[in-house]
């Protein structure tokens, strides 16, 4: 692997440095300066790697410092992780929680089963996603729910169309559909560059995976 | 784009689909077997996507949520997000928190002042992660601090030798040096792959970005 350190940088005297951050900031402010539409965002974290639901839960925390109602159903896991449980009841009626799946696909093995589930998760879902009062609605491992198809995408864009223009709503998981991230307004792909599971046969760990 | 629906899966019938998750839970089961090693881990998270800072808020609330004691340096933005502070001070004592940086690069346009504010703030963290009272030590922003040269990244490295073995240490940020991913146990790159900044001209919101 090449370095990326910036070398010209660190041969820039004081002066130039000045300068180029200078410009850096005129450029910086211009583009703050377009950007000035506020919207409600279809958000969809992606990909393989780790940290779809946790920068899901840091946006939820985030939302509840500002003091808005967030609700967060989650359609694959079976129930709330303690930790997160502990941690999030502390905002009380602020956060809303519906914990919708019966465990992992691998754990039910009844495919009927798992799409009723889904679906009802996906009303539950709907609920939430219509109303004003959330701010901000995590429909969490929901991805992996439509690429399983159990839940239909073109059913799922329709019934987000419902958003109120101010709210936000976040889709996490792997396998996103197409249809899906293109109509996101933010999508990021979570991408496995190194993982200690696999490489060092580290098991899940408290405070990382849950 | 093609579909990526598993359509095989869509065309098992029930007794073979049960069959086929009954296969996935006895491999499921055998990983977690081999996964037994409990280890405090180094990681990363890096690339020009959203999510870096984010995912890592989600681990420090896990983390909270488990009792464990938290510390968080933050190397670049000069102050913590109001938001970020009152999700976070809920926790008290349990969470420490330091912004050492004064703004963006582009806000000083002083590199000498820059560097002497970056190496306060790994003198800060080196005292966090060296103390075994705290279980996640958060870096964030520190890969922006390594790339620009504010930072040697060998003697980062040396430093978090010292990191007790059931704590964890997370730096996040853009360009995190190669050394740094060769010596890190969990890698993760968030990838841009839609942003309504850039595409739409939507500004920074609160709950999303900060």
């Amino acid at each position: 692997m090449r370095s990326r350190l910036p070398v010209t940088d660190a041969n820039l005297t004081a002066e130039q440095y000045k300068q180029k951050m200078q410009r850096r900031k005129a450029i910086q402010d211009q583009r703050l300066a377009e950007r000035s539409l506020e919207k409600g965002l279809l958000v969809v974290h992606t990909g393989n790697g780790k940290g779809k639901t946790t920068a899901a839960l840091g946006m939820v925390l985030r939302s509840l410092g500002h003091g808005y109602r967030v609700a967060i159903v989650q359609f694959i896991k079976g129930a709330w992780e303690p930790a997160e449980k502990a941690a999030l009841e502390r905002w009380g009626e602020q956060l809303t929680f519906q914990a919708m799946g019966e465990g992992f696909t691998w754990e039910t093995q009844d495919r009927e089963r798992d799409i009723a589930t889904a679906r009802a998760a996906w009303e539950q879902a709907l609920v939430f996603v219509r109303d004003p009062i959330y701010r901000l609605v995590l429909l969490d491992e929901a991805n992996v729910a439509l690429k399983l198809g159990f839940l239909d995408v073109d059913t799922v864009l329709q019934g987000l169309l419902a958003k109120p223009d101010d709210s936000h709503v976040i889709l996490t998981g792997r396998g996103a559909p197409p249809k899906l991230i293109a109509a996101a307004d933010l999508v990021t792909e979570m991408t496995l560059v190194k993982h200690p599971f696999r490489e060092q046969g580290v098991k899940a760990q408290p405070g990382i995976e849950f």
